[in-house]
């Protein structure tokens, strides 16, 4: 079975990849607007893991939708949450895939499907939405995130290959940097995996005695 | 850093246990009144798995209490989920445990803690509450379980190590088998774990190549 997994090269989609990875073929996938390059992180943070990956583009459309919702809102919950329906929508149609999943959280808010979302993102397109740290809170990621990734603390947002970089670029074009300013927190840090933190020699190793037992 | 999962032998709770084994040192824990022995069930399916296994009593009253709750609602949900609650602060209040596990699903609507319920568990104990299964739906549990584990579709609740067989017991005893008639669904099939999909074999050459790396 092939599972695709919404990829930021975050810890949370990192950590929820590594997972799922234990019992199902991954690929990874990271949605741009096609306004910058900054999918090239997750795609090299992919690499670092070990695990295939594709940059998917945002139909026309969808950003200025997802930036007409934030700015009426004041706030960017809803319009990411917005983007991360039309990513998962865009992947459930993709006919490749038996299984969708993202890095989402117990505790986040957003990105967040209510449970009839789920349901009826399901039914639509016969596909298994997963969340492999849906039952998970920040603490025990913590745990997991820092024994198996080496992390970096960044402020800079164009190394981040979520949606909120090309958002907050389209709007500040659009309608002026101060719309942005309104809108988004100003500080904001996001744990960047570098590296795994495991080495290849236990790979290879590691395969070798599949090998064996096959 | 050691995991408790409340464990009835079970698919859920086995494949629970299992996924949280690859992480951390797994303790299963099974629940009894002391109405019976059917927690032996629950021994015998970790044996088979390989986990540690411990069985744990209800204080005096707690199962009384459930089966007031069920027979005020005419309907087992809020009772079961309050001996899910009585079970976990049981567990977390014993002081050896870091990480506190249950093998609930997506879908269960019971026994199933409300967000506020889960941050008062963790703060009041100072425990991480992490449910393993809370982002997976049936149909991919399924695959998982077919992978991992032999199954027995059993109808006769004797064989189970869940709360349901005791606090029937308990309400057929003092109200009445009427009663119990009235609160609980009459066929319910519950998937039994019977032994695990993979050989012993696997095992040893697996725990070979990790000797090797280390």
């Amino acid at each position: 079975m092939i599972a695709a997994v919404l990829f930021s090269g975050g810890q949370d989609s990192s950590l929820s990849s590594l997972i799922l990875s234990n019992y199902f073929d991954v690929e990874l996938l990271t949605f741009s607007a096609g306004l910058s390059q900054n999918w090239e992180t997750a795609k090299g943070v992919a690499a670092k893991l070990g695990l295939p990956h594709k940059t998917v583009f945002f139909d026309d459309g969808v950003i200025d939708a997802a930036a007409k919702i934030m700015i009426d809102d004041g706030f960017p919950n809803n319009g990411l949450n917005y983007l991360h329906k039309k990513a998962l929508e865009c992947v459930a149609s993709m006919d490749r895939y038996d299984i969708l999943a993202d890095g989402t959280r117990r505790d986040d808010r957003s990105p967040r499907l209510d449970y009839s979302e789920v349901k009826s993102l399901e039914d639509r397109y016969n596909i298994v939405y997963v969340r492999p740290l849906a039952g998970f809170g920040r603490k025990v990621i913590d745990v997991l995130v820092n024994r198996f990734f080496v992390i970096r603390e960044e402020e800079d947002i164009s190394c981040r290959s979520d949606y909120e970089y090309e958002v907050r670029m389209f709007i500040s074009d659009r309608y002026g940097k101060d719309t942005v300013d309104k809108i988004f927190p100003k500080r904001h840090l996001h744990s960047l995996v570098v590296d795994k933190n495991w080495s290849e020699k236990y790979d290879e190793e590691d395969k070798g005695c599949e090998d064996k037992t096959s």
